[in-house]
């Protein structure tokens, strides 16, 4: 691990799994709750090769491996730097070997990830965080909606070309979009299926969906129970816990 | 009250609110859940014209005005022997000058009610009970859910015309067609807003989805709370009790 540089501007988070570690930026985009759900979320076998869209620091390869799920990743992250902090991310937990980060845009990376060789594509897409939304509330909200509805189409057009057969896509998104992740899904032949809200408690509105979403499958929706962040104490509910590995 | 006939295979049933009753078939479909969950979610101005399309037996203007919600009422009911047990409950509870009963098909109904002059529609439409829906698993359930589909589109159509401009339909469907409901409403220019889960327990998928959709309005999806039905300790949750003005 000493050969592993870390930059004035970074930290070494533990991920609280058998032992695996995150580089992070100090100030940047750090990963959060929807990671570690969306990685508990996604059904994916032991031997299943996964391509991480927009990977980021490469959390959720990280994440999935700890849970015994997929045995090969690429993770696809267009921002050099980040790309290159995956990068040393996988030399430090020693997971070169499983994880390749490839630093590119999406659009396009069916040319390079062949057609059909992948099981399992997951995604945390970008969104506007709340506080941006509001901020461009007035005139802004339509332009970055429209952009955020051309990313989508371009992920999941790249998705279904990278997909074997039947192949799956798991993802979590803000849940007022849920209606047009599902449309713009359903366009490209991506069929909506498992999903499951996420509610911070059972006062508030869900503020996150989790999907699963099947290649060239037939239209059928299965709803889940709630997910409920916080009980009526204040604290983490059971469930929670339990996708934190945090014991009671 | 002594001038309303009861038919030998119909009951009288009280609906715990103003005094209101409901004539119901013994054997046939009985109001539910769902028409009281609606009957809340709705949000209806005591000055409102409302138009339910597939009124049964009226359980949903009773419920409605029980509440202050909606100053007049249309029923449209196809089948004329419930459109006539709905005449009487309206006459029985004194209501027949509020509630008017039009036993006609809702295709074409923009022809009989006139366009633009409704504020809200009202909406408990057919769905395949869960057990037909079990039986027809192997052919029948494409069929049934195509004019299921045929049906919703109908509906949407003609809930488009009769409703003025920004006018609202409040709907009660299985949450598992939640996605084609969205998008079926969005085809006919019934934009998709709040949307409410319900959901047996904590411990089950959600079953049914609470939905308000309005007239030429921009794409804005409002997720809103869970709507649990049984508590941990197997009673009813405080909320559904208010729902049902069951004082704890």
């Amino acid at each position: 691990m000493n050969e592993i540089i870390l930059l004035d501007d970074e930290t070494l988070d533990d991920l609280q799994m058998e032992g695996l570690r995150l580089i992070q930026k100090k100030h940047g985009f750090r990963f959060g709750m929807d990671s570690v759900l969306l990685a508990d979320f996604a059904q994916i076998k032991p031997s299943d090769t996964v391509a991480d869209f927009g990977c980021g620091t490469g959390v959720l390869p990280l994440l999935l491996k700890g849970r015994g799920k997929g045995k090969r990743f690429i993770g696809v992250e267009i921002q050099e730097e980040i790309a290159e902090m995956a990068r040393r991310t996988m030399l430090l937990n020693h997971q070169e070997q499983f994880v390749q980060i490839i630093c590119a845009d999406i659009t396009g990376i069916s040319k390079i990830i062949p057609a059909g060789s992948v099981d399992v594509v997951v995604c945390n897409p970008p969104y506007g965080m709340p506080g941006q939304v509001l901020r461009n509330k007035q005139e802004g909200l339509a332009t970055a909606r429209h952009q955020e509805e051309d990313t989508l189409q371009h992920f999941f057009m790249e998705a279904f070309q990278v997909l074997r057969g039947k192949g799956r896509i798991f993802l979590v998104y803000p849940a007022a979009q849920m209606f047009s992740l599902m449309t713009e899904l359903h366009r490209q032949h991506l069929e909506p299926k498992r999903f499951r809200l996420v509610y911070p408690d059972l006062d508030h509105p869900a503020n996150l969906v989790l999907l699963e979403a099947v290649k060239d499958a037939k239209p059928r929706l299965h709803p889940m129970p709630p997910l409920i962040v916080y009980g009526p104490d204040g604290n983490l509910t059971k469930e929670l816990k339990s996708i934190y590995h945090i014991s009671n």
